[in-house]
């Protein structure tokens, strides 16, 4: 591994980022093609918050925040910093100290595959948080990681510059080119969703709607009345 | 396995439902005899609801959410839906739409021991949801299940028509035949805490209120002033 | 093991506890060294308490809230309750009951590596616990084990009178006789990190305020100006 | 919960399950629809045991053994006795001398949803023990449960008499009237299971002889020479 | 996602192959700087096994193995078979009758971030299997995934073609074009540690040895003769 | 936290320490009133050892082996290491070259509560070491930590000159002062379990020969004679 830090990254259109947060998490995941979500051990620290921007990535040591510290240099307003760490990893890497210095800079938000700390601060500074743990552990600055090369973060590979979408649902990443296409298939999929929770508050069930009675009994599903029949 | 639908299950009456959402979790599960209470991984997805309602049952496969649509039909006002998973899984089996449609049926809410997604749609829909994970993780529709033949969900066996209890404490499960007679036996507990509680509030200490102090003389506790002592 | 209860410890004082708890979890665990944090698993069942008190300490055995009901009787007002499990146990050990009394007694709170449970009269009452989770599952008392003996609680060593901080961090332990000099070097923390919060908020970065370039230099951390030159 | 120790069960006969412990767990679970297989954290404690008998059931309470005590006495030659717990528990709830015990009276083995000890005993002794954690932890004689009653044992329904089979790959349960159905179906996938080994040995490969082919090009699948196509 | 299969790869050459499987797990992973290690919760399903081939890859679905069969084809002698899943799971994806198939086209191994059946015959076949669990669950073939694109397993991003280095210490992955670098280096990593381990058989420690002293007590390391000095 | 290696320690005697070994973990454990077991998340990375000697106590960073080195000095014959980490970890911290180092000095094995690596090595040399996880990950040596300091060991305080007693249930520990009494203890034990273990071979049931019906009925243990009477 070498220990690298890249200045210049392509980033994702900071209005198609601002336009894929409105759409969500879930959405976007499934007009991904239901890719890229990251494990559900990621959590906000407080709920709320819908954010979606260009990645400035992380690879960073257990119980280590020196390259959180190198990386608060690379960030541009709007970026969202993303952590990933060599090895499975509670400690509180990420405090108010950090999210000032990168709320100064215009960061919207860090996921972090570790812990955070100070989430009473955080929460009154309205910066978002998502990670693996709480925890008030300290680290040290001792083991040189790498700032904006590909990061595994949460089981999902992160490139500089993709988009990373979060809100109470998990975090999801668009790859940087895709950022496009996938906005309009999100916003496809929301309007057809729009409609079917209209039928659904209605009374309408998917069964009709969706037409799924067919291929439920071609699968076999079998219906009787009561359970004196089994 | 078969895979089979239940139309017509036998519920526990909603008044008596009713009354044992009121007298909560903990005190139904101790009216028990300490029976039937779910894994504590199981969590509500926001806090402060407190339902109880007859138990429409869901065996599902790990990432497939093809039975929770089957399931929907089968549900009357005043259902709980529980599901269970054939093997341990987070998907974000469960989402606002679904939602839509069990809420649209009068349902108040659902148990599962999967994932849950759409959460702050959830939240303003006020629509109470317990489960394993929240993930946005995306289902398919391709194997079959049950619904409303007995399944186990987070460790307890539900049978369709069971009372479900549950609230920010976990989720507790009461047959259906045994309702009227677990409410009358929370009630008395209820009145019998009630006594202790003001009794505690005052400063009388269980050790005398509740005369524990032979028991522990006889099972060789020992007193001493000081660690000087040891 | 000896099942004894220590009737008479020697507390840290109240004063320079409620100091510690002003500080905080986070900077007490810095001031200590990065020392005597407890695991992130122990979360608290509502958020916003920040409270510092001396330990009286429980061990119990996993299922069995008897030496709670014990312990009660050994406490004083400022006291902070630290329950140790034999055995790695998630039953709800602690409810209103027993916080009812704990509270009358002048208890400010409890820290339990097992369940807790009635977390929504617990909030209501604004009776702070951090626990490993939540749960109903009832408990009996049966077996016996110690209050005010030296135990390990969340991995920590916890001696009776040492004062236990907690807030939604986590949970530190400060030995007694420690707590001045911690609270001094915390205060001194809190000073030099208020400061550097400032700088921060204006845009410095910790690479030149705190000179952190040379060592990145010297462990060889290569800056490239982008990933065309990898 | 009622605390009951039922004296007389109904087994599936000796002969039918030495034939299923044949088959081996993969092959039944499959021959069954692919139910009753208990989570995949219970783990022989030493490896290369095939057995299969009617299960005497126990419900016991955490770190508590004394329903193991109670369950020996109605244990015959064939049974495989099945340890539920009331909560998520490691303790060594069994070991050699209550080992001795059940082998003194022809059991064929244990299934445990908790700890084991005396692993080095056991494995001399050949006595096969399935367990979520090998842990010399003792425990109490305090609490009652029930025995030949209904248990959830990892994740699963087992009735008393039903058939418990258990080798290197886990554990299914057989429902008692099930158990000569499902042993001629394991029977008929083992037949055709043995055809395909020879077919695969020698070289011929399911997309072929399951023609798998239709229905991945139906789904969507799609071929490319190369990455460079993409 | 896209449901892709792709027919050619780049492959690492054999003998490098075979050159690093000598050199085992953890030599390779430090020769490397300490990077692409999978996280340990993959287990050999038997040990002794040490094997190094290039990585066909396979994305599959949560209890799916369709992609499995697809994968097959694409294998060629020397290969090793490498599995992510979209979602944790534990369901036991390859048996022997898989693993018969690969066997039969050369397959060295396989590294499945999910779970394993049929772990008797696999040992009795000699072939190895580095899994996440154990487990009979059966799986369906109804979702699609891919074979030969980028894949993240057990937390590490792995390239069609890239070497996939296993034994009883775990996996560890070397990018294809840097196969023959990590080589050279950890043989020079070996014949060093050779020489160490030499030095400490003979009784040498490394505070000496590797001149540890200056920098310990330069970070501020202090001896005392005993802990009265404390 | 202060870095410190304390350099004489008074340890247990080493015949008394070869005597618990033959006693084992689990009569030990019994002996010390069921108090000091590990955590059972450590396990020997093979099995079939069996042994107690005097802790030579560690604290270390995670990731960080650092503190071991300086620990191999400290060691005599007959010794155990025991290394307790600031936060949970699964980097291998011990491979083969430590071992190697440890056992020229004599050391007879490690506890240690992170990872370990090299095991095909260590089991060739039959080198015996308890961990929490195998893993190949590397580790660094930038932070200090404490030598022969008390430390919590999997939930265990271990005072440096503790007996450590490991075999395949696990580890107990049995302070300095009280070896002798709990050998003769642990020796009572066992005399008296081998008598029951020869009763129950003889068919005699553990409810007679310890007399477990009184407790039963008095508990409330109620006996059917079929489930047709519930």
């Amino acid at each position: 591994m070498k220990n690298i830090v890249v200045k210049n990254i392509s980033r994702a259109p900071l209005d198609t980022c601002a336009a894929l947060a409105e759409q969500g998490v879930a959405t976007v995941h499934e007009a991904m093609g239901r890719d890229k979500l990251m494990q559900p051990h990621m959590r906000p620290v407080f709920p709320g918050s819908m954010i979606a921007g260009p990645a400035v990535t992380v690879l960073a040591a257990p119980g280590d925040n020196w390259m959180l510290h190198v990386a608060i240099e690379q960030c541009r307003p709007g970026d969202v910093l993303v952590v990933g760490v060599m090895t499975e990893n509670t400690d509180g890497m990420i405090g108010d100290l950090i999210a000032t210095a990168l709320k100064a800079r215009g960061v919207q938000g860090v996921v972090i595959d570790a812990g955070c700390r100070d989430v009473r601060t955080l929460t009154q500074m309205n910066f978002p948080v998502w990670s693996r743990a709480i925890s008030a552990r300290g680290t040290v600055k001792a083991t040189l990681g790498q700032v904006n090369m590909p990061v595994v973060c949460a089981g999902v590979l992160v490139n500089p510059g993709d988009v990373v979408v979060a809100d109470d649902d998990g975090i999801v990443v668009v790859p940087r080119k895709d950022a496009g296409s996938v906005l309009a298939l999100a916003r496809e999929r929301s309007a057809k969703e729009e409609k079917a929770r209209a039928r659904y508050a209605a009374g309408e069930i998917s069964l009709d709607s969706s037409n799924l009675r067919p291929a439920l009994a071609a699968a076999g599903l079998v219906y009787v009345e009561s359970s004196d029949e089994l």
